[in-house]
């Protein structure tokens, strides 16, 4: 921040300073944090040190230059006074109170007085925050503390605290690279560097976000084996892959540090659990405590401080051997035993879209190819360091992402090359049939025959790997095919972006690879806003909610896309919300993959950009009441049950209650901001909303052919409403519906069939 | 055509010629057309007359050619042959032969023997068009006649014929412009040219067409008093605006020019009703004969030769007084009074895509705004002479094209530059009532009120304009008020283009204007493939068609555009086929001008590029056939329904017999040339494309509550025909149906309105 007594203008990074505060204290060794600071400047530390631990923790180039820059260094504890005063982790007043105080940008005492006025905005919400607001401020007046800082300092070379990174990185890009970047010194990169590490065709190497280890987390979660109940639901909610289950055996376990406790696994002999958290890698959002059926006694969040020591047992965790899933293939608890190969991206803390990517990287990671449009999951897809990793084979997702327009095409384009190599392999594998001994021969035909089916193809590729590694060298052929050993596997296109990407800019393009017939998945993370590029309204975008360019509210419906879509028949659509149902969320995950042509997924994704009240910590709230609700409607529609003579399209939430709609908007500043600037405009808006998500509740309900049961429901809703109020109202709907066949089409397909039947006799 | 021992690769125009042959005598008046040819070359026209109408009809400057440059002159009448043998209209075979014997690229013979096998390939679908080719061939040798060129020829300077098209021109634009670019002399042009044209803003003069009087037709239609019923059929349907109803009064009928028959009008007294053909715009199509309930009586083609005089019969009926509209609007016949405000246009002969341009210039032309994307509509609407044109008061379509991919958007602009101008207006007019007199006031609050009101909206601009004529004078306000008059009425703001545009390259702009909500009316003319550009494949391309990148026939189905586009709820939506229904069409057309937000029709279009084996002149009975097969749905969704509580979904055929698609794709090449590739592939894809039609009529029929309706239909059919088969089916399904209701829908309406009432008792 720059002050002046006339309008600055230009931007430019600042260079010299006369005031820094770092309101985390793990950034004091991740950052060269007062570089810049004037001689005599003021630097103040979030942080519970006293002055022993800051000697014996703060790196000693920070220390040498606090003594020999007579730097005025203050302290304050604010997450203490937070916790004292109720108002959790929320520092920002506190930090603020502090910064008028000793930055000197305005008298102090008229700062003051503004602040104070300012927590009066909290009265209409609630009195409570505004006196847990104004005793914060005073608590941090009293806690600021000035430290004393002992002259040898400036001599201090011993006791060099080493950058976290550098005792977990493994590679040179993360030493010469990331490292550099992360510490904004990305601009004194030489191009050899760039060389050096291979960055000249502008790929990366996978994983190596799992080297940053950046610990932004003030509060990390503390598992209690005692009361866990092995739900793995921390796990699957996790944005971060920060906490996971772990299976330990016999040798293992008698190798563990201390302090690494474990409970009986329940569902083997043998296999001893344990719930691992990386504090290192932890954003402290939260989430896992929420999803924690025994939240508070299995999982709870407690201070970093002092959790540092579960970083050894996280490294010690990564040593453990791979056992096979032992848990039932397609539930919750079996998807979290596989390492996700999605860690560690830097979303914002608490991202609702990196959960969908995290587990289809659980699911499909080892074969996995990526398409990603632009937006945030380009950004902490690929920008710097990686958090696409590979497995212990060394398999993992390819990455990749090219325009915000052109995405679809983009990995259609991947799939096609894909597809034209595979199958150029097997006319070779064909020929190559004679000169190959019979057992290979056998595993060879099933090979084709199977090439574009996704089950199973692991073990067939491993099959044929290992058979042709004993017989390759008898043929050139064989030889040939061994050496494309890569193709083996079927890989499965992946195609990633926001609704910004899919409803809107990359729309025709979308649109046009799902008329192709490709078969790709694509997975659209829709949090109904263009979030990256500055919260823009989107086709997405719902009535009522405030975006940009749609500043009173949001008056046009939101788009349907999959029901557009499903008009072209033979494409996989779904709506999901794994934060309302797990479940659901893999088993589309697991149809759309499996379907031979194109999927399309269309996620809801809690976000920062939503504004919620209670904050991040809700976001599995926020899923739960959209669905609860009827705001958004889970549906699969499978075009392979139509084959089967079945209705293709299944709602998965039958009950919606659209007289929760409201509630549910006003729990997130972007609907709920509007009431306070104009209630009347605002509840004909959100009455809108409601009634947009019945309508599109309706669509999808005639379809799957539940719309009859929905409106009778809605009637007898009405009737008993009626009839509270003391109503009588007679009505034989009832009695109507009871006599009619539920599915008319079924039925004449019924009656056809008979005929048919018949006329064959 | 250029012929070599070595292949030739290179492309470029040729300037030395050994062969010029002209097909179609109305040439020789418009072209240069044997400028280049060596002396001693060929020259072949197609042509009826003799020595002495040559000497009389050729310009001297031809003439003079031919002798000076000792060209071998030769006329073959292949009107005549083609006319003898059977082959009605088709002369190619007649002008292949008398090329071969006259050009000398091969040996006769060998050539004569290879053109009569090729004849064979019509065995398959009839031994009497072999016949009648090859006694063609035969006429054709013994019809070519060496003219003796008289050796006068050499001097003759008298008799200068004037091309016809500047006898009628008004415009310096049309001398200097379009005559010179018709005549492929537009490279020709200097810079200074086109600044006197004004022509540096990129604007064109309209109405240009009118003065080209091209005179390709070889046939045109003679109209019959004694026959017509006055149903203005012909008038609709004609592509090129060239056959008209005129009426006529007392006064105007005493100077008609002789042999300007007329019948007295059936609907008013003292009106002389006549249909007038400008033969020398007509283009011999034949489809207003083909749409004529008396054709043949009414209405029948004959050779243009001896029709010359009808031009001056047009030129009459050009300078009669607009009556007042005496037919039903909403009507047919009263569509067909109107001006059209698109004539004469570039389109290929007998195009199916410019009667529905011309059809909405008659209803709304006057006030129209149009944006074209690229494509035939692109370039017959905008390329050098300009279709769209005026009627008596000057006011013309205001029309403009930018890109492929924009025009949705480019359309829209139009429309926001035209709304916030007229609200503008609508403020100062608001403003200015204190300085208008009463009459005036009252005036100017109703034209206010009804600013975005189309109905009556020229009348409410005249008045507006009439007052204002004589109170402007009075204060500075209202003065600038009277400047802008062309705002007072409200314009329509078309947007144009056909599938490739709609369907594929611009549909995200679509598709984005569509949700933006703006009044904006969309006209999708749907010919199923790019065919401007060569026949490429589009997402609108049906199953089994074969296209440029579908060669084999298209495998995938048709995209649904009108089933997407109607999820938006709030968008009027038509499938039409003016062929098939035109009172449909002009409801739609009504429907969608007057709803206040986005409308799109997708028009069915008979192209060229559709290959019917009948030739062009069975474009009426494709449209029909498509509609009646199922292959192209009739319906119009109106959500101004839904607010009035009906369904907003009507099917306009509700009978189709998908058992006839089949038959309808093997009248066009597109895709009855595959049968003869492949014929098993084939009949799966006809199959596929039977089935993807039923498909998309149950989509339709399940919103507008036909589905049961249909299924029972179907049903009862099946049975049918089993017990026709002798086979008895026991089926119930009838009773059945019979017991249920038939919108379930509208009864939980129903039954919620019963308990409201029962509740405000
Ligand atoms: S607090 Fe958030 S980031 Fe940390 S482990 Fe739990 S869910 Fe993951
Ligand atoms: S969510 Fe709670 S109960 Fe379930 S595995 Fe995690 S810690 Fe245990
Ligand atoms: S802005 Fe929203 S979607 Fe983007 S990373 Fe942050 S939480 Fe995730
Ligand atoms: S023949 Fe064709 S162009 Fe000529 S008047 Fe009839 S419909 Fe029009
Ligand atoms: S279509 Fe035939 S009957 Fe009808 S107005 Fe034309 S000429 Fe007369
Ligand atoms: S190609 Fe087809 S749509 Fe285009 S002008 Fe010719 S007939 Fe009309």
């Amino acid at each position: 921040m720059r002050f002046g007594d006339s309008p600055i203008n230009s931007e430019y990074m600042t260079a010299t300073l006369d005031f820094v505060a770092c309101h985390n204290m793990t950034y004091v060794r991740k950052y060269n944090l007062i570089k810049g600071l004037k001689a005599g400047g003021v630097f103040l530390l979030n942080t519970s040190w006293d002055l022993e631990h800051l000697s014996k923790n703060l790196p000693s180039e920070m220390k040498r230059y606090i003594a020999e820059n007579n730097i005025r260094f203050y302290t304050i504890d604010a997450m203490k006074i937070a916790h004292e005063t109720g108002m959790e982790r929320r520092i920002n007043t506190i930090m603020q109170v502090a910064f008028f105080k000793l930055a000197h940008v305005m008298p102090f005492d008229e700062a003051y007085e503004i602040l104070k006025k300012d927590a009066q905005k909290y009265a209409k919400k609630s009195p409570t925050i505004v006196e847990q607001n104004l005793k914060a401020m005073a608590l941090a007046l009293n806690g600021l503390h000035e430290v004393i800082v002992p002259e040898s300092w400036a001599e201090t070379t011993e006791n060099v605290i080493e950058a976290v990174t550098k005792e977990t990185a493994r590679k040179k890009y993360v030493f010469e690279i990331v490292n550099k970047t992360n510490a904004f010194e990305g601009d004194e990169l030489s191009v050899q560097t760039l060389v050096d590490n291979g960055m000249t065709f502008g790929d990366e190497p996978l994983g190596t976000t799992a080297s940053e280890k950046r610990g932004i987390a003030l509060e990390v979660p503390e598992w209690n084996a005692q009361a866990c109940i092995q739900c793995n639901e921390c796990s699957f909610v996790c944005p971060h892959a920060a906490i996971r289950p772990f299976l330990v055996d016999e040798d293992e376990w008698n190798q563990a540090p201390e302090g690494f406790h474990v409970m009986d696994y329940k569902g083997s002999d043998g296999l001893k659990y344990r719930i691992q958290v990386s504090v290192e890698d932890c954003t402290g959002c939260g989430l896992c405590v929420e999803a924690c059926p025994k939240k508070g006694e299995a999982l709870k969040m407690i201070p970093y401080e002092g959790q540092e020591k579960e970083s050894v047992n996280w490294a010690f965790a990564q040593t453990l051997k791979t056992k096979e899933n032992p848990a039932r293939p397609g539930t919750i608890v079996a998807s979290q035993f596989e390492k996700p190969l999605f860690e560690f991206s830097g979303a914002c803390s608490g991202c609702g879209e990196t959960p969908y990517i995290k587990l289809l990287t659980q699911m499909f990671g080892d074969r996995m190819m990526i398409s990603n449009a632009t937006g945030c999951s380009a950004i902490y897809g690929g920008t710097q360091a990686t958090p696409y990793t590979t497995n212990e084979q060394e398999q993992g997702p390819a990455w990749s992402n090219s325009l915000f327009e052109d995405n679809a095409e983009y990995g259609y384009g991947m799939w096609l090359a894909s597809q034209t190599r595979r199958q150029k392999l097997a006319a070779e594998v064909l020929e190559a049939l004679p000169e190959m001994s019979d057992d290979l021969q056998n595993l060879a035909k099933d090979w084709v025959e199977h090439l574009e089916d996704s089950e199973g193809t692991r073990a067939r590729a491993e099959k044929m790997k290992g058979m042709l590694a004993s017989e390759h060298f008898n043929s050139p052929k064989l030889d040939a095919i061994y050496k494309q050993k890569d193709q083996f596997v079927k890989p499965t296109q992946w195609i990633f972006g926001g609704d910004g990407w899919a409803y809107d800019i990359g729309f025709g393009g979308l649109d046009h690879i799902v008329a192709s017939g490709a078969d790709v998945n694509i997975l659209v993370m829709d949090n109904e806003v263009y979030a990256n590029t500055g919260g823009q309204v989107s086709k997405a975008t719902p009535a009522s909610a405030i975006a940009q360019f749609a500043a009173g509210g949001k008056s046009s419906t939101k788009k349907d896309l999959g029901a557009m879509l499903m008009t072209y028949g033979e494409v996989y659509v779904a709506q999901i919300a794994s934060g309302a149902n797990m479940m659901q969320t893999i088993r589309a995950f697991d149809e759309a993959e499996k379907f031979k042509g194109p999927s399309v997924i269309i996620a809801y994704t809690p976000c920062i950009s939503h504004g919620l009240y209670g904050g991040i910590l809700l976001a599995l709230d926020e899923a739960k009441e959209a669905v609860n609700s009827g705001y958004w409607q889970l549906y699969r529609y499978n075009p392979l049950l139509e084959d089967l003579g079945k209705n293709p399209m299944i709602l998965d939430f039958k009950k919606p209650d659209f007289g929760k709609v409201r509630d549910f908007l006003l729990t997130q500043s972007r609907f709920g901001n509007l009431l306070k600037v104009d209630a009347e405009h605002a509840e004909n808006l959100y009455d809108k909303a409601a009634k947009d998500s019945r309508k599109r509740f309706m669509r999808y309900a005639r379809l799957s052919g539940d719309l009859d049961k929905f409106l009778e429901r809605e009637a007898k809703a009405l009737a008993k409403k009626n009839a509270d109020l003391g109503i009588s109202t007679e009505t034989n709907l009832k009695k109507e519906r009871k006599t009619r066949p539920v599915d008319p089409e079924r039925e004449a397909r019924r009656a056809a069939r008979k005929a048919e039947r018949a006329a064959k006799k």
